[in-house]
């Protein structure tokens, strides 16, 4: 199978691929505790692992992932107070993601998509990809093309239904929960330790954000679900969940 | 009843209520299109209307809203091409956000909510207020609290329920209508005509966003569901649920 | 009459008013204080109320204003110093002019006048027409064209005369003082109590500005000279004097 | 006579005059057009000039002069279209003015007095001003004082009438006019001749400023006014009347 | 052994190496082109592995990787403009810089050391850190101290000699030649086909840089350098010496 | 001899030399405590009398030195912490080169050459010239051409080993050394003192960069290697061979 990382390969390889054609995508993660019972960068290494089985189907390559990210919410990871938790600023992030889109269109790509592992980072991507569109314009190429997702979009009823069995608690608290340990424990499984994880019911939040946080509000392990019920097959069912519905859409969507 | 607006106390009076201990909340909205049925300026003055009513009841001041927000997204508003409406960068929007969060604090000023009535603002402002904090931080501040709020956030199910009749269509689609439209029909009833409301289905998109936008994704209206079924007495119901909603909780959350 | 005012018109309206050429005329003022017998928001209302009046002499429309402003300055409003003033710094306020700019021309807007109602934002309104003009010319707009004026420049002499009877003090310390204070007597009676007007000596300063500003340069009033001469009276005829100087300059300047 | 140029100084020499109390003097100018008939560096040389003798007067010191303004505006500089005009953005202005502020007070200077030369610059270091003291206080430096003047405004009604003999236009179109180049004159003869001076009358604009600008409001000189009247022995006075008022106005000023 | 990358490791685990005071090495480099016989990451994979193993050495944590790094310079990298370079802004990098390290500031970490890859960051990174100490300054941090090092300045003259047989070509023209290439043979011998090596002269150019760059200055190949001589055994000895050079430094440099 | 200092010349004979083809230099320096036998603008006035001399035979024009520049760095200036040493922000020093490289595009210049006297300077006007073109590019403007140079690259092995005599300490720590007081001895005797050259060893620094700096690795004298050894003569020497060696160069580099 042809290598799909950019940086593996030699720049006349990646000159020709991209000649002739091929999307690039571009994890965009961030470094966040997830609690004690995982690694730091299930935000890295999940979109990452996606995109790269989503490249591999439609000939397509990976950038580099962005390892990290805006600062974590408390509502939607924990919040920025936790340690290891690594943060950039908002403008930070956008000026990454509109550097690396305007030097992959320079270098001729016209697809792009960025494949994002981490919720806070939803707001400055889409920031970034609009300041990269009106420089691009300035530079006269108007036809370069960026689509953002999050994985976890792909994620249909179904699959949430099997996984869960009737007590889904929302995406909003499935930070460092079952979702993200299920994945890592078939992408990962050595960055995982099952006995660690605290079985504690979902994160409570009022629907208001307080700034500075208020630390209590975030369980002491610092997920905001229990990954208790997350098994290694339930990962490998979201992996392929994930990866065949974005090939799908991304067999089409630049057409 | 004692004015809430800032802008229209003399200063004398405004610094006496701020040694009192008054919180001080900023409605943050957008100029922006709520298609052919109604004025571009919803996300300012559903905002401002409940902020007023919560400030007449805890004691509270409103600032100037911010009326200029966030670049509207074709998924949540119809997307930034539509004439009228009028966004700004996403630095922009967090430079004010810091600006008048650390004159406030400058003042005296040691409870803000921010009340967004637009979407898009959201991760904007929470930076902003990031900002402010840090640097107010560096001025020797830490007893500066800050809430952000939407709020449609504090509208429950038995509302949904009551209004939509079992066909609510989530809020990611409800931009221009039922809820929007009721509220101004309620508050403003001069700046709606409902003759002119486009009774389309809501609109449905892929999961994912794609840039530039496709106009042809956002129904021609450029509402992304029908406001058909608004009335004022929704209107009224939504604001009062609102009102009540936020009040409750701005009167315990900076204990 | 049509309406004016951007916000309150639905977008197909204000997409029909903008192909058809009209200018748009965009307020920007401050939130200040404005000695302890105003409200503070003069610096937006008085250039609002201006800006609607001629925009219904000359087919004009009016967008939202902008609310804050740059730092008020000792020698022209008092200073940052005092409560109640909130104000933005100056790359703030020149973003939200570019912004703000860019995205009219975006629409079709060709013409636009910005009405400038606080001093201290002059020059940073310059920089932002500057920096939108720029950036459009490298979008391939080259007919953007941009007035920028502050309404007290188009009092004349007799005007003055009439007004002040040999005292004028000069628009320096005109801060809170009778021009102000004429026009919001006669716009806004509810929002000054001539009872509070103290009435002292326009305030001198050194021929240069001094920082950290010092607060007793400032008379305790937070105005720069007395209010006591003002009468409606006095305002409207200041209004009908700028109304119709800005209407006979906009009515030609743009050929 | 002890040097007052800071450049000139080994560095033990500065440290010991700094410990000594002594104030800085910056000079902010510009290399802008100023007619046929002069150099494009009297923004330069004549806040310079006198910066160097008021610090002879005073014990102070003159720091290197900020050779690069911000964009000459067409009603008092000529506009920014002319040929040799060399301009900054504002915020690079407000970068330099901050930064060279905080080393000075790092080096433990508290008196600072920036002179500027170019009537375009004033906002911009005003705000370059602020950012210092904001920073300088997050440093925990509360005692560094700055003065902002501008030359001209030490020029009193007496010089005034016995250098223009009641036809003084103002100083808005003094650009290029009797007032620098007199100066220019006294100070710097070779960078003048008289004989390619285009007599013209004052400069007549409206009440606003229009953007792109139009380049035949401005003379074809470039100048605003005249300076046939002007003589050395004109620019011996001013530079009396300046060096004088501003020594005497900073004498006292920092107490 | 104990893990060393921080983003393997579960935030109580880091938190508690952190307390322990260990220090944190991050590895700064760049997806740029080296050549048509390597892969694009030699300046993110190289400064990793040393960072790796010097951390074994001194109980030291690795963070994630900067995988993308500033411009390419001609003279030093081939030029901005070959395919597969995929750079930052200068503010950019700067930025990123900054921000990582304050959060680590704010976990409590103490030591800082930024292992450098990629000869164009220098700068920047300098400036991150300036940038970032003056912020923890501001927060009452004043014990967070940091080192920039690029890992080529620990091969001394002896290791030059042995590898090079006197046909050192100066580190200037080392981009994609002998030392990358060693170091890569003996760490990641599938991402090298030497076989594909272009066996040229090193590049020579002018003392000075040009802008556009002119492709012809740089060989086809993208290298500065030919990689000919480089075998996995010069690798491994520079890696060695490296990896004792920078932790027999680091061993006292914080004392 | 035709004047070469654009600031001296009136706008129509600039004009005239730009539309001639006139190639523009900008000395870019610093003020930076040169030990205390040396005033401290030798960055300043070396590459402005080095520029003066190249545009004189060349037929060039030189614009206003950039008087100050990047931090100075510890192992090549002696650090930013010395008293007198007055240092710009990065980003300053990228936004002054980017706006006047701009500013010279637009009057007609087609070549310009940024002559550096400062060694910290160099990444930060590489950014900038590079924001400019890219800045000149989105105007239409593509045929805009810029060489950046260091005077000191210029010289070669023979006049090194003519001054020197084969202790040649290297140029990362000949500041305030020989090869600055040699050139300051010629051009500029009056700023030099001879008899306070403090006669020590060259500085030794580790293989990294250490923040905070550490005061005591600066020599006391704030030179990194002695200048016992300068002479006038040596100056002159310096000075024909960098005058030669860039006129030289740029006869030819713009063709």
């Amino acid at each position: 199978m042809k290598r799909v990382r950019i940086a593996e390969l030699a720049w006349p390889v990646y000159a020709q691929r991209v000649e002739a054609g091929a999307p690039v995508l571009i994890p965009v993660g961030a470094l966040e505790q997830h609690g004690p019972h995982m690694s730091m960068n299930p935000d890295v290494l999940l979109p990452t692992a996606i995109a790269e089985r989503v490249a591999e189907r439609i000939g397509g390559l990976v950038a580099p992932a962005i390892a990290y990210g805006y600062k974590s919410q408390q509502k939607s990871g924990g919040g920025n107070h936790m340690p290891g938790t690594t943060s950039l600023d908002g403008l930070t992030v956008t000026s990454i993601i509109r550097d690396v889109l305007k030097e992959l269109a320079r270098h001729g790509v016209r697809k792009a998509v960025l494949v994002n592992g981490h919720y806070e980072n939803s707001a400055f991507i889409t920031e970034g990809v609009d300041l990269a569109l009106r420089e691009l314009r300035w530079d006269g190429i108007h036809d370069f093309r960026c689509i953002i997702l999050s994985y976890w979009d792909f994620i249909g009823q179904q699959t949430i239904d099997e996984i869960y069995q009737g007590d889904f608690p929302g995406w909003a608290v499935e930070h460092g929960g079952v979702l993200e340990t299920a994945l890592m424990l078939h992408l990962h499984p050595d960055l995982v330790d099952m006995s660690l994880v605290q079985d504690h019911r979902p994160a409570e939040f009022p629907p208001y954000d307080f700034f500075p946080i208020k630390p209590e509000w975030t369980p002491p392990s610092g997920c905001l679900s229990s990954a208790k019920r997350a098994t290694a097959a339930h990962g490998q069912l979201i992996l392929d969940v994930c990866v065949q519905g974005i090939s799908a859409a991304l067999a089409t969507a630049f057409d």
